[in-house]
């Protein structure tokens, strides 16, 4: 089975990769324009997925369930792409996704002495405040423009800081996406498991000026693909690990934060899994969100089980040991960090204690409507504000890119809206309490449903020129409004921001400070030599294709075949295939790879990465880990945790014999 | 806040009651004479709640909610009596409940050395088989009948047995209860909680020959009631504790049982809050299992808390410490049980391997209509054999009661039975995996939504009478049936009884051994001074009436008032009052005690338990316990726990006043 063996650990930053590692384990040494290729080939799409440029024209290869969201805002009742797929026969039916944005980092620029003076000495709400006006200052002075982003990016949780300057490209449209049953076949029983078999792959393409970019910079097609063994590396965004928490801060994770959020989503799981048999529309307005909602339980349910792992654990416990007693060994660093574990477990109880308040006082309900009227609230008060005072999601940086987001023509639905909402209510009054102050003004005498019911009924926000005329309006449009879910969110305000208030300067704040105290004390005892946990910006891991050991001791092959596809189709959802595959069963080889995996360390925010092999050509598209990979928020281990791909050699397979879709094959594998 | 500084723990059997322990705390010492008289007032309700006769003529006190299933199943679209309370004007109008036992313990004896003799030296299944088998005979011997029923009651995990002897009552009929928005006044959020205003009370009677129950042992009313710091007495039938588990039990139940358990149960709770949504007949439907759920979800969430917290459970890791120290200093102690806990912590391992097993394949669905089926396909098999080779459930001993259940004409609703059935294939394959076989079994080609509706639309076992003729076919009935859910029953009952014999001998069949052996220790050890695990027998605790200080470490006082009843009514669900209190508003005193604290160490299955004063009156009427009393399952924490009643003052008054249940308010209170 390979290279199971071996340790390919790490998300490494392109400026910091070991390539005399890899050249030692895999005899392949990357070189500066084998990094540079890659990274400039590959994108982050801003909701929280990757990508790649597949042409000199601007397609871009990402997953299915990235591009989601677009189609079913593309959808309508008359037509219904999630369900049936979507393919541009031409360029110019190519049809532009609201809101989506794709990033390519182009420079990295380090930025860690301007921050660290910025912030030197402060500490609680100080510190937050010094860092946020910094980062906004850094964002703001590379020119910032539709064109280009630059984002402060704290690695080993404030050990660097970096600044990333991004190419933005917000035209993009959509090309083709495969029908959802095959996409997601096996859905949620299969998802985060393999063997697997999902064509779980989507291509959008990048227009700047009403055409499509011109992108030299993209990665070829791999004429051969890949077999067992090879060396592989995945280039993308990882969206956040934890791999350097502190054992009272994975306690936190384990005894109290996973278990309150895991029954909490799994109710509204429930809730979801009813209201789509209610109707084919109530199907199509949930089948995005239950999907989601579905994968970050499994998710965190992993995570939950890793933790719960004593031989896990209790690995986290003695890496801590041997730090602590590294420190202790050096009188400078016991002076300074000898005393912040025990401060980093105070802090984790006072995290406990304002857990509920956090969640529902500060944070509110997750609503579209409600994101909307909160930002649309605060914007001008905030705006009225000296930069460096303001929240930080309303610094001058980032007010260049949220009108997008915000009066982008998305669509929103009442029906889950008000579900979601009613949920969030009920769980608030049960946590909080009847008597609960804050429970009383947002209820008064409704009850959950009827005051979600009024809520929904009496607001406009879902209307993107509602929202255009309020941002407009400012200050005094708010004022004149009579939205319900304005008053909601101006009625919560002075709660909801003392709330924010308090959890930053009693745990954000401190736990921030403590945690870069203790990476500065990581580097010095441990040098530069480890990676930076992941914080959704670009980076590159490298591995080997190659199968596992599962839970019942059976080992497993690391390819999946097409005509394993069709033999575990049994017709009913979510093993039916659409009438595209039965009907080219025929014409597409039975043998052709489908899914594969690799010993790649990936996490969620890597879907629509392209798998890569020493050429730098594609040989396959990231779409998931199996279930051994969960555990890899907190740690890595190299038996079981594989990366998932669907293989470049299905992709292509399938445009050709089952979607026809010369145009999009001939391009990307001319 | 009177005596909560008092360690009042313990739910004690009436034959080894430490009077002289209460004496010393409460001076006053119950004698025999008292200990009788209550024993024999009190009632056990075989669905699992506690009760008591109250009149000489049969009637019996209970909860609202022990009754819910009986009104319920009086219910109709046309005659809710859920919404609208029941109560019968004339005796005649008293309506019978179906499938409603309660048993009166009349005789305990000890069977310790018969049973004791016949398990020596066995252990694994063979221990079980000869455990079953000399129960079955002791119950049978008793002269078991319709009127009488014996059971065989282990306490201390097996270190001793007793026969109790019950005098049986099956016609039983609803006199009198009030509407669901009264009784489960706050519903889940109030749920568990103190201050507490809820009206949950019900009263049935007992028949005997068609005539009223003569009852010359039964509870008189306390003329003046409570107050703080009285010493009260709840008689009743805790249903399971586990104080006696080891540290290696105590962690299976914290981080393998409760973190599968809790997202499950949340998950059916969304689908059935979503389901309730839909109509006034699925909210009908679905009222009273929605209930217990949500009843459960909490307990179980509590007692998670409980193990959860580090303080309480390093209490549980330092009594075994000490009772290890203590076996390790008696040579022959150290030697028969000196290894048992290491034994049992490799048994809780292989639990865990076989928890999911155990759950889906072995338990199958919690539906009752697979309940039936399994039962009548099962019985002819296992009648059969002799009665010691039977599974436990069809020995002749319960044989006696086994038809009433099975044949009582229950109404079964097809639309929850489709959901809960369809959720349960839904998790069942995402826990086993697609590819398990039991998964493919049950499944075939088909979702599990068309599963669940498949075989409840071709099933006809909701009707009694399709019932009885399958129980009066026999084996040859079975095997000429076409109903759906006996022939799914019949597909898995290979793979469910080898699931259950591998379960029962690598798991219950060890486990109990070990348990029984350490809790031999611990007799020797700590003596008789101990009280036995709850086994939903009758028991009797002593307290007082007393308030606590809550989580935010605010005073809470013991009694409630029937004016904070009205002061929380908003008009809204779970706080919307019924029209009966509305318009008595101004004809009860608002003054009047409505629910009370007090430190009475009880546990689910004593709802409906009296609580009674010195005199032997009833004073209140368990109904619940605190947050705090949730982690009594495994612990008494005397600062905090608390019982929680319905004061026997607002039970008369709302009788008179609300429901001008004049007939039954002078026969409690003459």
């Amino acid at each position: 089975m390979g290279t199971s063996a071996r340790a390919d650990e790490g998300m490494w930053t392109f400026d910091a990769f070991p390539s005399a590692k890899v050249a030692a384990a895999y005899g392949f040494r990357p070189d500066a324009a084998f990094l540079d290729h890659i990274r400039k080939s590959s994108l982050r799409i801003a909701g929280g997925c990757s990508a790649s440029f597949v042409s000199s024209q601007g397609l871009v290869m990402t997953n299915h369930h990235c591009t989601l969201d677009c189609t079913s805002q593309l959808s309508t009742p008359e037509h219904n792409y999630v369900e049936q797929g979507f393919y541009a026969k031409t360029q110019s039916d190519e049809a532009k996704c609201p809101g989506f944005e794709l990033d390519r980092l182009d420079v990295i620029e380090d930025v860690t002495k301007t921050v660290q003076s910025a912030t030197a000495g402060k500490t609680g709400r100080a510190l937050v405040d010094a860092l946020h006006a910094k980062e906004s200052a850094l964002s703001i002075g590379c020119g910032r423009s539709e064109a280009i982003r630059c984002d402060v990016v704290s690695l080993y949780h404030g050990g660097i800081y970096k600044l990333y300057h991004y190419k933005r490209y917000t035209d993009v449209r959509l090309a083709f996406t495969p029908e959802y049953a095959v996409a997601q076949f096996g859905g949620d029983p299969d998802n985060f498991n393999f063997p697997r078999f999902d064509y779980d792959c989507s291509f959008v393409r990048a227009y700047e000026g009403g055409n499509p970019a011109v992108t030299p910079d993209y990665l070829h097609w791999s004429p051969n693909g890949s077999k067992a063994g090879d060396l592989v590396f995945v280039s993308g965004n990882p969206g956040a690990t934890q791999r350097l928490l502190t054992v009272s801060e994975l306690t936190y994770q384990r005894d109290v934060a996973l278990p309150r959020t895991l029954p909490n989503l799994s109710e509204l799981r429930g809730i979801l899994e009813r209201y789509q048999s209610e109707g084919a529309e109530q199907l199509r307005e949930t089948k995005d969100s239950l999907f989601g909602l579905e994968n970050s339980y499994k998710a965190l349910f992993g995570r939950e089980q890793a933790l719960l792992d004593p031989a896990f654990f209790a690995k986290k416990v003695a890496e801590e040991r041997a730090f602590r007693a590294a420190v202790a060994k050096r009188p400078d660093l016991a002076k300074t960090v000898g005393g912040d574990w025990d401060k980093l477990a105070a802090v984790e109880r006072t995290k406990h204690e304002l857990s509920y308040l956090n969640s529902y006082v500060a944070n509110g309900p997750s609503s579209a409507l409600f994101r909307y009227a909160r930002t649309l609230v605060r914007l001008p008060v905030e705006k009225a504000k000296p930069d460096s005072q303001r929240l930080p999601e309303y610094s001058e940086a980032n007010l260049v890119t949220l009108p997008q987001r915000l009066l982008a023509a998305v669509p929103v639905y009442s029906g889950p809206e008000e579900v979601g909402l009613a949920y969030w209510a009920k769980k608030m009054r049960e946590d909080l309490g009847t008597d609960d102050p804050f429970v009383k003004e947002v209820l008064g005498a409704k009850s959950p449903d009827v005051w979600a019911h009024d809520v929904v009924a009496g607001t406009n926000l879902g209307d993107a020129s509602v929202r255009k005329a309020l941002y407009d309006g400012g200050s005094a449009g708010i004022a004149a409004s009579t939205d319900t879910m304005i008053a909601f969110v101006l009625a919560i305000e002075p709660a909801a921001r003392a709330a924010r208030k308090q959890y930053e300067d009693r745990v954000t704040g401190p736990e921030g400070a403590l945690e870069e105290a203790l990476a500065k004390a990581r580097f010095a005892v441990l040098g530069t030599s480890v990676y930076p946990d992941a914080t959704f910006t670009a980076r590159l891991s490298y591995g080997s294709v190659a199968g596992f050991t599962d839970g019942n001791g059976k080992a497993v092959a690391p390819y999946t075949t097409v005509g394993g596809l069709y033999g575990r189709a049994t017709g009913s959802e979510p093993y039916a295939l659409p009438q595209t595959w039965l009907t080219a069963q025929g014409s597409i080889d039975q043998n052709t790879a489908m899914d594969l995996a690799s010993t790649n360390d990936i996490i969620g925010g890597n879907s629509g990465s392209p798998l890569v092999d020493k050429d730098g050509d594609v040989v396959g598209l990231i779409f998931d880990g199996n279930i051994f990979s969960l555990g890899g928020a907190y740690g890595y281990e190299p038996a079981q945790n594989r990366a998932v791909s669907v293989d470049s050699r299905a992709i292509l397979a399938g445009l050709r014999s089952v979607y026809h879709a010369d145009r999009l094959a001939a391009e990307i594998a001319p």
